[in-house]
């Protein structure tokens, strides 16, 4: 005996046509499994005339007909603010499950549409706006609620997991590889909402107010993205036994949260610095099972719409039961990190600059671990002076960096790095 | 509004002294996150006067407390076939859900322990029989829910993935590695289970049986441990560039199923390569998401009282639904695979060696991709000659193996590795 479910689609792209092409696939191996049949009701698309492979008697260009008529659940794979805020604010009004895949809106108001949700008595899904295939909410949500959670640490945009990887292994240049991940298809026409780190920190906002049960304020995450990084800091990283990488970091300080998203160096031996290519993994810490991998394909069509498919059946089965909304309060987050770092400071090359820079450093009390000055092949007189430090405060290495941008035989602008340690 | 959930345990061992800390810790978050408040009001033991660290008003002595009397869910921790079934078949008759890490039971009677609870209208939760902490049971019934699954890899015996991890970077042998892993617990003073393959056998059928929905017969599934792993092999499997690791693996071939447990040879940029000591990994090839990662500490006293957590919340929030039990078929496990090989036969050094061991196989159709001789150190007159050859029948490559084995120059038991592919 098993449960219908209908669903009706917002929005015919790349996930919307990969979720029609799965349930139908696999529609009959998830009813013996799960005891939920499937069935996709009403497909809302702009242009009636376009050929999808989907059975046009499904397509509509009237809202209303999704969110009003006869089907369950509402899944919104429009994307963007609007009109897909608007459209799930009413099919919650109309007391339907939702499920979407809209970080954006997410990160921005996903406290508002879980409590209009719970006021209705009805279900938000959103497994499939993180890191696509990869069951990261459920495993927060429940595989691990038994935990505090205590940090989290990220590879959650395949774009810059692509290029860095490509910069590495291939010697190829930002550019270069950037060029090659539009060709695969593993990075957009306007790439900037990935290498400029800003998906990573949406990512990121969700996941801390699930692991934490605590909002954050977007506007104070630190993000930087990959564009300025350079086949010369990629090489050193390797050179002293570390892969680059572009990370996602959340760390509950108790008071506060320590949010950021920038690339840095990982040793060797860190559980992500093996993640190759357009992989994405999730590095948890719990106070009871230690720390946990979760890794996988963050993006694509059959994969997001694995995610989104997860969520149905899961809204079939377990209907019309109230949804928790914890109270959750607004924790600032950290104005200031410790770390250990990479420094390059390009300069000319003069007697003594080793000793000039790490004077500079010194005099704050930045400690350093190891330092090295090299050449610049081919251009005379220009050199490079790099720096891994001991753990210190980052604003305090600000100030000694600021001070040392100064000097006389700086040749261009400082590149500072932070050096993770094994684990999360 | 929070739900309140009794819990009865039977066993309070280390996994039970857990499961309370954890509860006792972590009683007032998970009540906040997940609705639930967990309170255990009865425990099992056999000692009433042993001093576990816990409300001694809890204890009893007398099963009938804990499974008859006032708690919501019986948890099994005693391990073992009997009383373990017993009790767990009294509970569900009673009417009680019923959550369980007890693996042996599950591989041997699991089908019996489902169709029971279905027909009382419970629930069996059993994250924790398998790998710990990872919420892998969790990650195929909801999260991969919508894919065919194709194939599972998994180190899932950490006592075994700790003994190769310190073989292959420290250079012990494997009795040496063995010490060292009981006296840091990662080990029993009997191994055989692990060792022999035994543990990770059982995972492998749950697992399996979850993945596929097919019923697995034990006795099919092809079972090796570790104890004859030499240094010798660690040594050349680094050196070709692969690393060894002990695998459990689950493929569907449509009409039958390809289940083993054995070591195996895996290229460096195998996704389950880098995963050292004690931790588990699980590699999931799904038809929609690909392969998808999980790893963890697979076992513990924390990490498993996480996995037995997870299912009381989850029985808590869901309670009274029906369970789905598939009627799932029997698939005989295949008789025959096909991989590539290592081989190393152990030899008396003397001319053309190669060349007949290199005819035997090619006299049967088995391709070679690499052959060497290699002299013993301080033993004259004594050799190997390692062989990795290309795709071949297992059924054909054995033949072959017999054949080699009677021949003079041979000076021990011939030793052969499947060796894995990229990926599952």
């Amino acid at each position: 005996m098993s449960k219908k479910l209908k669903v009706g689609l917002l929005g015919c792209g790349t996930v919307g046509r990969g979720l029609v092409d799965l349930i139908r696939r696999n529609r009959r191996l998830i009813a013996e499994r799960s005891g939920v049949e499937i069935e996709v009701s009403k497909i809302l698309v702009r242009d009636l005339t376009k050929d999808r492979g989907v059975d046009r008697a499904l397509l509509t260009d009237r809202p209303e007909e999704v969110i009003r008529n006869g089907c369950d659940v509402v899944v919104e794979l429009i994307g963007g603010l609007e009109p897909a805020r608007s459209f799930l604010t009413q099919a919650i009004e109309q007391k339907k499950d939702v499920v979407t895949a809209n970080k954006a809106l997410l990160a921005l108001s996903g406290a508002e549409l879980f409590r209009a949700a719970a006021a209705s008595g009805v279900r938000v899904g959103f497994e499939a706006s993180v890191c696509g295939g990869i069951p990261i909410i459920r495993a927060i949500a429940s595989g691990l609620v038994g935990n505090r959670i205590e940090a989290i640490c990220g590879i959650v945009n395949g774009t810059c997991n692509y290029i860095l990887t490509r910069m590495a292994e291939e010697g190829l240049s930002f550019d270069a590889a950037l060029r090659e991940a539009q060709a695969k298809g593993f990075a957009e026409a306007d790439p900037t909402l990935d290498v400029d780190g800003l998906d990573a920190a949406q990512k990121l906002e969700i996941l801390a107010e699930l692991a934490f049960g605590a909002q954050v304020d977007p506007g104070q995450v630190l993000v930087e993205g990959i564009r300025q990084l350079d086949e010369e800091d990629i090489r050193s990283a390797r050179e002293l036994g570390y892969v680059l990488k572009h990370v996602a970091i959340a760390r509950d300080l108790g008071e506060s949260l320590d949010l950021r998203v920038h690339a840095a160096l990982l040793p060797a031996v860190h559980p992500l610095a093996h993640v190759r290519n357009e992989n994405n993994a999730v590095l948890l810490k719990g106070d009871a099972v230690g720390e946990m991998i979760f890794q996988g394909k963050g993006a694509g069509s059959l994969p997001t719409a694995s995610a989104v498919l997860a969520d149905l059946i899961e809204i079939a089965r377990h209907r019309r039961e109230p949804l928790q909304v914890p109270e959750a309060p607004v924790k600032p987050v950290a104005a200031d990190i410790e770390s250990k770092y990479y420094l390059r400071f390009p300069i000319l090359d003069v007697p003594g600059v080793i000793g000039l820079i790490a004077t500079a450093l010194g005099n704050r009390g930045v400690s350093i671990s190891n330092a090295a000055a090299t050449l610049v092949k081919g251009k005379p007189g220009q050199g490079n002076v790099k720096i891994l430090t001991h753990r210190t405060r980052e604003s305090v290495l600000r100030k000694s960096i600021d001070e040392i941008a100064r000097l006389p035989v700086l040749n261009g602008k400082p590149v500072v790095l932070r050096i993770l340690e094994e684990g999360a």
